[in-house]
């Protein structure tokens, strides 16, 4: 079995174990946020674990009332400026620990006087050092090139955080539910394999969400093109009537059509291009979002937006995975990329 | 001759006009920002003016030490909820002033105290009489479907509240200098005509910048994408190394390769896909940038990070109008895409 696939099955017991595990982490990372007077987190990371950061920034201004942005590392790393944060927080995110732009960014936080919170698989790294408050991921080594165990188990660590930090423990009963929902979702998903082998996309293709699922449509995207090196990108579905659609109705797309707040936007954007002809991949609980799909993959409903992420995203990596092994590439060793890249 | 490239040509005068008549509005701004004490600044905005967002969030940050970061909309607009940002004033930015998501947040960041700024180019609009004080662009009725003369007068606008709150009032010299950098750029780029008949851009492309100039790629890209229906994907230097480079080295790039301390960062992109055969089209000033093209596109070198993503966007625009042109397609008149664009 392929490291990637046994990664991706993995990910409902690395889940479980940090929902368990990090609890008391997190109410500690509460307390430091309130010791600081914190009312804004800013997120630092680049590739996956940025994408973790969308979910989180969501998630935190959505459920919490905690305004969340995402940092823009080069104003530190490329022009060498300090940084001006009011009453902030920053979360470094990096499963390696070895992101080099993550930590000089965490480095000038803390010279300013934020409070400053790690997320990473090594807790031993000079990232996790670097933090106040380091928050172990505990998903093992992840073999595959491809990350796919350490962003679900981000994507639990942020949710405990804004759990504590926004006295939202009730969803800690949703975060509990993750691990099951994410089963089903893994159970439901088996026809995944013949959907990538007749799938049409092979050099290009675009990937929609929105809200909480903005960042699984980005995921997804970097899943495809990190182990197919097809040039697939993730659109936000209000960004995307803003010019990419009319270039995008001629490529295969991916669609995430979520049962919350964004479900009729997303829908909206899926009936034009259904009515266009356009080739889409509806991923969704909803019945009328997978009439529209040639290929569509029902997957189970959640009973909150804090876990849906979670689960969505095993159909987005599953489908990764397929299209790659059915185009007879190793998804394990993508040409051109090695599993820690350090970008300053 | 099209309206797109009458509107691409008129942009030096523009920019001339705005920036002696928008300082005292400036002015203003940063008065009001003081008295609410205000030490962050939050960009609204979607489509082409999102893209003029991030180079606000740059050069606000690099240049003036202000901590800024882009908006994400949905937050009120399809979750409902209300905002709760420090020190925080709000710039919204709609070239139409029709932007329903932009007044919406502008809205609720008005009923939690902060000040809102509105740039548009319809000084009689709605998003106009929301805000405490409105910059109106003055750049004329734009009637090609992708704005061009409104993005760089976007641009500028913001340029002159920066100079004004960071107290970096000699770089309204160096603006005073961009209409002229402009003109140059223009009689420069008259290449584009042969390089857009023979560009391999077809149906993908990718195109990389970096900081102040990462904006410069997420606009080129999407004219590209509006007027040519080629999927092309506008990446930061740092994220492209992060999964894109192993799907996008067989596909055309565009790349802008500046002279400020990005300069380093982005030229190791583009040596490594020059190394693998990719065909780059190599916007810059800089020789040793211009070598590992074979369709090089020299600019002239401004004299400040502030001007030159004013100039330099000018040749996506040409290429993006050329493109189109020469692919017998009407660069006016975009298949799906109308000129205001409602998301809430």
């Amino acid at each position: 079995m392929h490291d990637m696939l046994r990664e991706i099955l993995e990910q409902p017991q690395v889940v479980a174990r940090l929902v368990e595990n990090g609890r008391s982490l997190a109410r500690e990372v509460a307390r430091l946020a309130e010791s600081h007077d914190v009312q804004q987190v800013v997120f630092a990371a680049r590739g996956t674990s940025d994408h973790a950061a969308v979910y989180g920034q969501y998630l935190f201004q959505v459920e919490c009332g905690i305004a969340a942005f995402l940092a823009a590392p080069s104003v530190v790393t490329v022009y060498r400026k300090p940084l001006h944060l009011p009453k902030t927080m920053v979360i470094g995110i990096s499963q390696s620990g070895c992101a080099q732009d993550v930590m000089e960014y965490m480095s000038a936080a803390r010279e300013q006087g934020s409070p400053v919170v790690a997320i990473t698989n090594d807790p031993a790294s000079e990232l996790s050092r670097l933090a106040d408050i380091s928050i172990p991921l505990g998903a093992g080594v992840e073999k595959s090139v491809a990350a796919t165990k350490t962003y679900t188990a981000t994507l639990a660590a942020l949710a405990l955080i804004a759990a504590y930090m926004g006295n939202r423990t009730e969803a800690l009963d949703d975060l509990a539910e993750a691990p099951d929902l994410m089963d089903r979702t893994i159970k439901m998903s088996a026809g995944l394999q013949r959907i990538a082998a007749t799938s049409p996309i092979r050099s290009e293709c675009f990937v929609v969400g929105r809200g909480l699922n903005y960042a699984t449509a980005l995921e997804t995207a970097l899943k495809i093109m990190e182990t197919s090196y097809v040039l697939a990108r993730g659109y936000s579905a209000a960004d995307f009537l803003h010019g990419p659609v009319a270039a995008a109705q001629a490529v295969p797309g991916i669609i995430y059509v979520p049962h919350d707040e964004a479900r009729d936007s997303v829908l909206e954007v899926a009936r034009s291009l259904y009515s266009k002809g356009t080739h889409l991949t509806v991923v969704s609980s909803d019945r009328e979002a997978l009439g529209l799909s040639a290929d569509a993959v029902e997957v189970p409903k959640g009973r909150s937006r804090w876990v849906d992420p979670l689960a969505q995203i095993l159909v987005g990596q599953r489908l990764a995975y397929q299209i790659s092994v059915a185009r007879g590439l190793d998804p394990d060793t993508p040409r051109g990329l090695s599993k820690v890249t350090v970008t300053v």
